[in-house]
């Protein structure tokens, strides 16, 4: 139970969103901005950061949200998002992935160790700016998101299962506002 | 310099909000509904969470630029800030506010350390559900603004009198979408 009065049945970052609908809006039109408007990063990408830092956070809700809606973007490559879970340096991903998820490492961290030397890797590896700038706010927003829900101690389900359910929704719907 | 080509001139966050239009107004809403919105904390007390949070975090243009906000909003009790900032312990706050901050920081250093014991601890010193679920949104909301800021490597300006020259603006106008 979290520790303060949340509506009831709401899991994760569901209770708090209704606990404070004005905020929630605005939160909601933000995320859905980062994670599906325009961007070189695919879709997927977005998501495998997403799971990426959460699980670096240690937030089982957002881990297991945000993994099985990449796990459901990948695809035939649904085994990348384990892959880079278990270990970045020997995943199967690109060399841009790879330069654009140690990044997000860092940000999770401590943003200030991220170099100019780590931005100009991912260019050489074939990011662009966007790439980059995008790859910062979605490892800096799950630092927010991982936070909100862990602070207030909310409930999560336990079984994989349950995320799995919902993946396609999350994957095709977004975050946008209600 | 930023490692990323952003528009020119523009200290702080206002460079990637400016690279980022679509994203920056959701985040500019977002931001606005939190900071400014109706809420059991004051907007003194908000600001006053996103500067210690983004002290915390060692980002010296979110710092700067709250604490100056802060610091304005105070009035006659500006000196507040500063206080907090080098000892909540012994600073001349109440001991709802003492607990709140005390919230902030371990939402800031690993939000999953946060206890039920510090939800009640604040309760009995006159904090509300909003004041807690607010404090806690706002301090992982500035895990995510310090990072963005730092992450990639922005520009600020060194002097503390450009932030104090623009506190008043923001303290009224806070931060809705342009």
């Amino acid at each position: 139970m979290a520790y303060i009065d949340l509506p009831e049945n709401l899991p994760g970052i569901y209770g708090p969103l209704a606990f404070r609908p004005e905020i929630a809006e605005g939160m909601r039109g933000f995320t859905h901005a980062l994670m599906r408007g325009t961007s070189s990063l695919s879709v997927a990408e977005r998501e495998l950061i997403a799971a990426y830092v959460s699980r670096l956070n240690g937030c089982f809700f957002c881990y297991q949200s945000h993994a099985s809606t990449a796990r459901y973007l990948f695809g035939a490559d649904a085994g990348v998002v384990d892959a880079v879970i278990a270990d970045l340096g020997s995943a199967p991903v690109d060399e841009r992935m790879r330069a654009l998820l140690g990044i997000a490492a860092t940000v999770q961290r401590d943003a200030r160790d991220v170099t100019r030397e780590d931005a100009d890797a991912a260019r050489s590896a074939g990011a662009d700016d966007v790439a980059i700038h995008d790859t910062v706010l979605v490892a800096a927003a799950f630092c927010m998101f991982n936070r909100y829900v862990d602070g207030l101690g909310t409930d999560a389900p336990s079984d994989p299962a349950v995320y799995a359910a919902s993946a396609a929704e999350r994957a095709a719907g977004g975050y946008r506002p209600r």
